[in-house]
């Protein structure tokens, strides 16, 4: 067994307040924000402090404390509405990732049971949200392992590892319980601009694991699996809908589209809190559109030509069809449909 | 008609030597470099100060003037093996773009014939095949543009205008002759990483035009064909081998196969100059690897983390069944096959 662990936690709770490790400024700078009040929360979901849905989640989980927190403080004979109303501007950080209103629903449903001072029960909710995701990710790990075969080589996109999650990852650590397992001979990461998520997260999170990671423009990933030089495609999720379509990071459906056509095999790995039955397909599933400053500039420096438009979704869906394997906590769905995703969540 | 024209001239013969445009200032900084022998017109085209390969084909030719000229001042009576050994060194500046190849064996039959002072003869020569490009360019945008029917949005990818040709361009000659002929709603243009050629340099022009564009990242573009907002992708090309198989920038292939996942139609436009019968199939064709600094760093500063590789192909290969049709200045071929492509070089 060999880098079967990881050394990153991008999210955690303090002496009282969040601690997110600002993910803007990495691999250059590993800066620490503490966080006391739940406006800062959702601030720092909205300008991408921290990222990616799982880590989303519990960081809301977190807010959901420090709101219940001040709003007790403030009038403890009625905090709850100033809490609800807290908690509202969390949930409208980010519109695509459902698993910040998932676990918003989640300290939700805790609070309407409490009686007196909200803050011990709400927190341990809100790190009983954290440590399940963390032993979800191990679960997912090995469940997502077993389908990958000893000498295969991976491609993935964006990030979905430590930083994006509680701990371990999901897409990636499927990647290390695959790399500690022994079974990979590549790991390859798309750089996922704009944000090069890859460039900056993935990489450094690989790194720092001693496991070798070799990074590529977006758009050579299709030349890369022409060479048939990956097995496996490995992306997380922000919502999977009802009939097993994906939101994820835009660039997704591009390697999605183009791993069915040579054959490559397309594995989405993500906790069931990302699961929204709600939503029956992917056309329902808001895609969230950034600045346009995001593709016209890099690291603040004007780089696309004055006076140019750009369209910036963060987002796209691949449809169920182009998915071979949706690998949660509960199990795993093989070509997923309405039904086997109904089954999964029961 | 509206926009059918364009200011830009890259590439020029300026008293008695090669002016270039330095691309990679654009859009910052618009410096010119003079270049007065022919090592330095190689080394400005290895590190990428001209690129597009009509525009490196252009080079090229001025460049064995500068060595006739050098050649011919230094030893009258044998100038012929130094010139011999000053286009070897051009012609190894960069590998995938057969137009260097090209205009370089244009340049040599024309010396061979020559007797006296060869730099009025090879000048001429030199400008023919820059006029000729220009010419070429024209004709390539009238017959691509008679595809593309009104009401259409198209996709471009790298840039193949007046930066990367003699003047007016491959795919984006199509685009402006389509956009001045009134057919076309809307021109997007992938960014295209790891140069930004669509962010730097396709805006610029178009920009400088009053082409409306709008920039997406190259990941974006399968989404953009999923919401049936643009009817053709159309690209250049750098090499394309006697079967149709298409070499051109990083990326043109993902949008190959994305375009014809999503029945969106895909154009390659690039001078006859282009076609190289002498390569059976694309996998004949040398694709470049360059430097994981290109993709690593982003204007000299590293924003992957340290320690990460990088994988760096210059260009892929798109087969030609994924190619619609392709346009030269001799005509058109639909569905390009061996017997198609022999018959447009006859």
């Amino acid at each position: 067994m060999r880098g079967d662990h990881d050394s990153i936690r991008a999210v955690s709770w303090e002496h009282g307040a969040l601690q997110l490790l600002d993910q803007r400024l990495l691999p250059t700078q590993e800066q620490y924000l503490r966080l006391d009040d739940s406006a800062a929360v959702a601030a720092a979901i909205r300008q991408m402090v921290v990222r990616g849905a799982p880590a989303i989640g519990i960081s809301a989980g977190y807010a959901a404390v420090l709101a219940a927190r001040d709003r007790f403080a403030e009038n403890a004979a009625d905090w709850r509405t100033g809490f609800e109303q807290d908690l509202a501007v969390v949930q409208q950080a980010r519109p695509t990732a459902v698993n910040l209103h998932w676990a918003l629903q989640r300290m939700r449903v805790k609070a309407a049971g409490l009686e007196g001072d909200p803050v011990p029960a709400l927190l341990e909710e809100a790190r009983a949200i954290h440590h399940e995701d963390i032993r979800a990710n191990r679960t997912m790990g090995e469940l997502g392992a077993a389908f990958i075969e000893a000498g295969s080589a991976v491609l993935t996109h964006c990030n979905t590892g430590s930083l994006a999650t509680g701990g371990y990852g999901t897409a990636l650590g499927v990647i290390r319980s695959a790399w500690a397992a022994g079974r990979l001979t590549g790991v390859f990461a798309d750089e996922t601009r704009p944000w090069l998520q890859g460039a900056r997260l993935t990489a450094w999170e690989l790194v720092r694991d001693a496991i070798p990671v070799t990074l590529l423009v977006d758009g050579a990933a299709a030349h890369l699996m022409k060479q048939g030089r990956v097995q496996w495609v490995i992306v997380g999720s922000d919502r999977i809908a009802a009939n097993g379509d994906v939101a994820n990071k835009i660039g997704t459906y591009s390697a999605a589209v183009a791993a069915r056509h040579h054959g490559v095999k397309f594995m989405v790995v993500a906790p069931s809190s990302t699961v929204d039955l709600a939503v029956p397909s992917g056309a329902g599933i808001p895609i969230e559109t950034r600045p346009a400053s995001e593709v016209l500039e890099l690291g603040g420096h004007g780089v696309a030509a004055a006076g140019a438009a750009a369209w910036n979704p963060a987002f796209d869906v691949t449809p169920a069809e182009l998915v071979d394997v949706i690998v949660t906590e509960r199990g795993v769905v093989e070509q997923p449909d309405r039904a086997k995703m109904a089954a999964l969540m029961e």
